[in-house]
C-alpha cells in the first residue's frame, strides 16, 4: 500500500507539473503578444525599440524576480512583506504539488506581464537604461510586494479573503496604474497634445503586427487563467468552467465594443476592438474561477465600453498612453476585481451574497492601485531629477529605433 | 479500494482535462493563423479588415456556439437535430473524462474555424455586418446540425459508422463549400475576371505575414487532430499515430505542390505550397486515427496536386476566392473524407475491406456539401435581397479598412 | 492488483504521452521562428525564399528523416551507426514511456531544427532544389549518424557518459558547423565584402517580423529543453530546474549582449541581443539538466559576449553567415557543450568533478563539428560541380524570390 501511494504521489506531481509547465510556456510566450501589439500600435520609427524594451522586462524583470522579487513575494510573509532570496527550497505553505522552480517559472510569467503593460505606456519617449532600471525595482520589490498581500498565503489580503484568481488586481491594476503614473513624470510625446488641449491621433503603423500580438495574447490567456489553478488533479469542473468564462468575456468584450464604436463614431474602430477583446480578458482575470458563464459575457460587455470611454478620459487629461495600457488594464483590471464582489457566485453582491466581499475587493484593489500609482511615481520622479528618463527632442523626432539601437526597423536595401 | 478508485479517477479526469484544455488552446490559436494567412494573401486595403472578420468569427460565432448552437450539435439528437440550449451538465453519451465546459472549448474550436474558412473567400468585398449575421446563423444553426450528424453519438452518420475522426467532412468541407455558395451569391472582386472570361491575378500584399498564418495553423494542427482523441488515457498509441499523420500528410502535400508547380509553371509558387501543406492537413483530418503512415504519405501527395487543379477550376468557373479556401477546404476536405474509405487499415476499400465503409464517407460527405453549400446559397441570397451583403464599389475601390473601420493597416507617420 | 498495476501503467504512459506530444508541437514550431527570424534578418527580395527553404527543412527533413533517417538514429546501434527504416515497433532501448511514433516525432523537431539552422547561412544565393537535396542528406545521414552517437543507447558518446540533454552538441554545433562549411563553399553575397577585406552591412528588411521569429523560438525552446526529459513520471524537479535554467541563461545572454554592445558600440545593437538570448539558449540546452541556476547565469553571460566577438571574426574571415546562424548556434552549442564539463554539479571542473568529464565533452563536440563540417564541405562541394548550388548573378541581383519562386513578398496593388 505505501508503494502504491508513493506511486499516486508521483502520478500527482507529474499530472501537475505538465499542466503548470505549459500553461506556464503559453503565459511566457504572451511577452511576445505585448511586444508586437505595442509595435504595431505606435509609429515605425520606434517599433523595434519597443519590442526592445519588452525583452527588457523579460530579461531585467526576470533577473530581478529571481534573485529578489520570489523571496519577497513567497517568503514567510508578515502579512506585507517578506525577506527571502532567490528560490527557496521549503514548503511555501501553498499546498503546491509541483516544484517551487517550476511554480517561479509561472509567478514569473505574472510579473514580466504586469511590467509589460508599463512598456506600452512610455512608448515612443522614454530612455532605454532608465527603463531597465525602473523595470529591475518593479520586479524586485514594487510587484513582489503586491503578490505577497494577495498570493502569499499569509498576505493581508489573502487572510482577508481577497479573491483575484489570475491578478485582475495584483498583475493588470498594478501594471496600469503603473502606467499612469509612469506616463503621467514622462508627458505627451512631441505634437500629441494642441495648444488647445485637444489631442492628435497618432497611428499605429502596422496594425496587422499588432494583430499577430493581440492573437498571441488571447492565446496565451488560456494559460494565464486556468493555470492559476496551479495544478489539475481535483480541478478538471475548475479548469473546464476558468476557460469557458475566459472565453465568453473576451467575445463579449470585444462585441460591445464593436457596436459601441459603431454607433459612436459611425464606424467600427478596429484598434478598439482589439483593446475590447483584451478589455474583457482583463476583467475576468480576477473572478472567472467564481463567477457563472452568464456573469462572465455581462462583465465583458461593460469592459468593452469601459475600454473605449476609459480611453477618451485618459486622453482628456493629456496623459500620453500610445497604446491604450491604462484603460485596458489599469481600469478593466480595477473593474474585474470589483465584479467578483458583484457577481460572484458565492458571496457576490448580486447574487444575494452581501456587501461584504465587495468591501473586500474595493480595499484591496484600491490599495494595489494606489500603491502602484504612488510607488512608480515616485520612483520616476527621483530618475528624472537624477539620471533622467525622456529622451531629447532631436531623438524623438529621429526616433528610437536610430537613436539608441542604430537600426531601422524596415529597410528598403536591395 | 473505493478510495483507491476514486483517486485512479481523479488521475483520469486530470490527466485528460490536460490533454484537452491544452490541445483545444492550439485549436483556438489557429484563428490567429487563419486571420494571419488570409490577411497577407490580399490587397493592403482590406488586411485589417479581414482580420476583423476573423475577429468576428470568434465573438459571434463563440457567442451564437454557447447560446444555441452547442446544445443542437451535442443535446439528445433524433439523428439530424437536437433541441438543446447552453452547455447542458448531464451526460452526453460521448463517455466524456473532461467537464462538459471543457469539451465545449474545444469544440468551439472546430465550430469557428469551419466558419474562418469562409471569411477567407469572401474577403475583399462583403459588408461587415452581414457577415456578422452570416456567422452568427452559421454557428447557432447550420455547423450544429452537421456536427450533430457526425458526432452527436446519434447521429444518422456517426450511427452508420462515418469516420470524420477531427472533421475533414464536418469542418473542412463543410466551411468550404459554405465558402463556395458565399463567393457565388457575392460575386468576383472588381478587376478579377476580364470581358473575355480571364482572371487577373491579385497579388497578396504580404506573404511572410501570410507564413506567419501558415506556421500558427500547422501548430494548431498538432493541437487539432490528435486532441480529437478527447483524452489521453488509453490512447497513447493512437495519439502518436494521429499526429505521425497528420505531419506526413502536410510534408507530402507540400512536396508535391512544389514538385507540381515547377514542372507546370517553370517555377515553384510558394503560396501554392503553403496551400499544399494545408491541403495535406485538411485530407489527413478525417481518416489520421485509422489509415498507415504510408498511406498519409500518399494522401498528402494527392492533395497537393489536388489542390493546385481546384484552385484553377474555381476560378474557371469565375468563382473569387482570394485565399484558395474552397480548394484547401472543400475539394480537399471531400477528398480527405473518400480518403478514409479507401486507405483505411480496417474497412478502406484499397486494403481488401470492401466498398461499405467508402458508400458512407460518400454519403456523409456528399450530404454535408450539399447542406452547407445550399444552406449558405440560401442565407447569402437573402440577405442580398434584404440588408445587402456587398459594399459600394466606392468602398471597394478605396479599400474595406478605410471605409467601415476608418484605419490603414499600414500608417507611414512620422 | 494486476488490474490496479495496468492502470498505473496506463496512467503513466498518458502522462507522459500528453508532455511529450505538446513539448514536440512547440518544438516543431520553432520552425515557424526560424523562418521568421531569419526572413526578418534579410532583404526583402529574398524573404520569402528564405521562408521556402524553412518549409524545404520541414517537408523533406521530414520525409527523409521519416524513410532513412529515424533508423539510422534509434536503430540497433554498433556505436556509430544503425541499419534500420522507417519507425520501428520494438523496444529502442531507452526505456521510453511513450509510442515509437510520439518518440519519433519529438525527434523530428529535433532534426528539422538543425537543418534550419544551416538554411539561415546559406540565404540569399543558394539554388532551391539544390538545397532540397541537401536537406534529404543532412536528415536522412549526417544528423541521424550524430543522433546515434550521442542519444542511441548504444552510441559511442553515450557509452562515454556524453551529457547533451537537448542538444547543444548533436542539433546546435551539429547545424551550427554545418551551416559554416555550406557558407564557406557557396562563398558571400554579391557586394558583402569589399576589395580591401572590409565587409559592408547588409541591413535586414523588418526586423518586427524577425522579433515575431524569436519569441517564437524563445517559447519553443520551453518545449525543446524540458521535453527532453521524454516524460513526466518521476521527473517533476528535473523539469522544473530545466525550464529555470533555461529561462535564466537566456535572459543572462540577452542582458549580456546589451551591455557589451552598448559599451563596444556605443549604442545598444538589437538585433545581436535577439542573437544574445538564442546563444544563451543554445549553450545551456547541454546542460540544463545537471547545472545550479546560478551557473546558468553565468554560462548565458558568456554567450551573450561570445555571439558578438564570433560574430565579428566569421566575418572576418570573410565567411558570410547572414543571420548569425554560425555565430548563435556553431560557436555557443560548442561553448555549451564544454560549459556542461565545467559546470555540472556532479564531475564538472569548477565544482571539484575533475577533468574527465570536460573531456569527454570536449572530444564529443569536436568530432560532431568536425564531422558535421567535412561531411557538409564535402556534399556541397561534390554537389556544385555537379548540379550547381548557386544562383546565376541576375536572379541575385533581382532576389529569389522573383527569380525561383515567381513572388515579391510585399506588393503594392490596389
Amino acid at each position: 500500500m505505501e508503494e502504491l501511494s508513493s506511486q499516486f504521489m508521483a502520478h500527482e506531481w507529474a499530472i501537475n507539473t505538465v499542466w503548470v509547465a505549459l500553461c506556464a510556456a503559453l503565459i511566457f510566450f504572451m511577452e511576445g503578444g505585448f511586444a508586437l501589439l505595442e509595435a504595431g500600435f505606435i509609429r515605425s520609427k520606434n517599433a523595434m525599440s519597443i519590442i526592445a524594451k519588452v525583452f527588457i522586462d523579460v530579461m531585467f524583470g526576470g533577473i530581478a524576480f529571481f534573485a529578489v522579487g520570489f523571496g519577497i513575494a513567497y517568503g514567510q510573509s508578515n502579512g506585507w512583506f517578506a525577506f527571502d532570496t532567490g528560490i527557496s527550497d521549503g514548503d511555501l505553505g501553498l499546498g503546491l504539488t509541483v516544484s517551487n522552480t517550476l511554480f517561479w517559472f509561472i509567478q514569473l510569467g505574472f510579473a514580466i506581464a504586469a511590467i509589460s503593460i508599463v512598456s506600452g505606456a512610455i512608448a515612443e519617449r522614454m530612455k532605454v537604461w532608465a527603463y531597465a532600471v525602473y523595470v529591475t525595482i518593479f520586479c524586485s520589490v514594487l510587484y513582489p510586494v503586491v503578490a505577497n498581500w494577495v498570493w502569499n498565503p499569509n498576505g493581508w489580503l489573502a487572510l482577508r479573503g481577497f479573491n483575484d484568481f489570475a491578478g485582475s488586481a495584483a498583475v493588470h491594476a498594478m501594471g496600469g496604474f503603473a502606467a499612469l503614473a509612469a506616463a503621467m513624470v514622462l508627458g505627451a510625446r512631441l505634437g500629441k497634445y494642441n495648444e488647445d488641449g485637444s489631442a492628435n491621433t497618432i497611428q499605429g503603423h502596422n496594425l496587422p503586427l499588432a494583430a499577430v500580438g493581440a492573437f498571441i495574447l488571447w492565446f496565451g490567456w488560456f494559460g494565464f487563467n486556468p493555470g492559476s489553478s496551479l495544478g489539475a488533479v481535483g480541478n478538471w469542473e475548475l479548469i473546464g468552467s476558468v476557460i469557458v468564462n475566459t472565453f465568453l468575456a473576451s467575445a463579449a468584450g470585444g462585441i460591445s465594443t464593436m457596436v459601441y464604436t459603431h454607433f459612436r463614431y459611425g464606424s467600427i474602430d478596429i484598434t478598439m476592438v482589439i483593446n475590447g477583446v483584451l478589455a474583457g480578458l482583463v476583467s475576468i482575470t480576477a473572478g472567472c474561477n467564481v463567477v457563472a458563464p452568464h456573469s462572465a459575457i455581462v462583465i465583458g460587455l461593460i469592459a468593452g465600453v469601459l475600454v473605449d470611454v476609459a480611453v477618451l478620459y485618459v486622453d482628456k487629461f493629456k496623459v500620453d498612453d500610445p497604446v491604450g495600457a491604462i484603460a485596458v488594464h489599469g481600469i478593466n483590471g480595477l473593474f474585474g476585481t470589483l465584479a467578483v464582489g458583484l457577481f460572484a457566485i458565492e458571496g457576490g453582491l448580486l447574487f444575494g451574497g452581501g456587501i461584504s466581499l465587495f468591501i473586500t475587493q474595493l480595499i484591496g484593489v484600491t490599495v494595489i492601485a494606489i500603491f502602484s500609482f504612488t510607488t512608480t511615481y515616485l520612483c520616476m520622479f527621483l530618475m528624472k531629477k537624477t539620471m533622467g528618463i525622456r529622451i531629447s527632442e532631436e531623438e524623438e523626432i529621429q526616433g528610437i529605433d536610430q537613436s539608441s539601437f542604430g537600426v531601422k526597423s524596415y529597410s528598403d536595401q536591395q
